[in-house]
């Protein structure tokens, strides 16, 4: 049985999973599965994962796994997108980290009010404003002085922070005061074979 | 040079770090770092993590790390803190990943609020409690049937959940509705050698 992902294409945390499928080229069901319409809290959802969080992806041998970035660590195991360098994929694991404790929670939220609740600019909350644009900054620190930000190549933390990056002006956050930032996204929406 | 660890007594995302070390035997120089004092704010603390955030590590080679579930991974690398098997790796991950984005920002929060500004009870935001409550309804869900979060063996799914959990009560959560939590904790703590 081919791995199974349930996900919503509107949600960065669930392109992720299908972006670096596709790149590893695994094969996989996307399983479209909306959020709003609750369809995450089904007694049947929940048994695979309690959370109720999409992504969730249920593997070849039927076995359940969920969290964007364990789900991206294990696909892309002992592949190239993990660094060989101890130093290096512990950097990378403090991107991914970093990534769900101080970016998306901003970035992602403030996206999600405006773009799916359709709030005005002027109701978002200013933390989450001032905490995103804290979040590119960092970014762009790196990205000043790497390609990606592992170094010279492409890696899991690139696809994780990508995911909300890439659209931050649909919640308000204007990139161009980011070259380096907004350079990279389109760095690496090309390694994926993303559509810009 | 041994290893530092730059961190705050009171934040459970630091002890992890200490009690990570301890059990591996790993020699460090412990650097009391307060946050509320903004001792992570320096010009010299920014220049070895940009985030501004504790835990931070200088590894022996003078090379800086940050994240506190990052550094775990990271000094426990090839240790039984964490599983062979590739799956139960990946569940690992997956605890660690819902810490930070589903328990610490609310179980931790509540904390923070209460015990170290002060708040009183009735003004902690409502939402805090609800979501703490999933939280350890969640991990309740597991610990009924399991005595670690990945199965039989401790790994660092345990040593990053039990950082804030054994102090929910300072939030205000009474684990005393969770009993297979409550009785985690103890084991966890007693695996570590952490005074309760």
């Amino acid at each position: 049985m081919a791995m199974q992902i349930y996900g919503d294409r509107v949600s960065g945390n669930c392109l992720k999973v299908k972006w670096t499928a596709d790149k590893l080229g695994l094969a996989y069901v996307w399983i479209q599965t909306d959020v709003l319409q609750a369809q995450s809290r089904t007694p049947q959802f929940l048994a695979l994962n309690p959370a109720g969080q999409v992504p969730m992806v249920v593997l070849e041998d039927g076995r359940p796994l969920a969290q964007s970035n364990a789900i991206i660590l294990h696909l892309a195991q002992a592949s190239d997108l993990i660094p060989a360098d101890a130093y290096d994929r512990a950097r990378m694991l403090e991107w991914m980290f970093w990534e769900q404790y101080s970016h998306e929670p901003y970035i992602a939220v403030a996206r999600f009010q405006r773009l799916l609740l359709g709030r005005p600019a002027d109701q978002i909350e200013r933390r989450l404003m001032e905490r995103g644009h804290a979040a590119l900054a960092r970014m762009a620190l790196q990205l000043d002085q790497t390609p990606f930000l592992v170094g010279a190549a492409l890696s899991l933390a690139d696809v994780a922070l990508v995911a909300y990056t890439r659209t931050a002006h649909e919640g308000g956050f204007d990139l161009s005061a980011y070259p380096s930032v907004g350079a990279w996204v389109a760095r690496v929406e090309a390694a994926l074979g993303i559509a810009p």
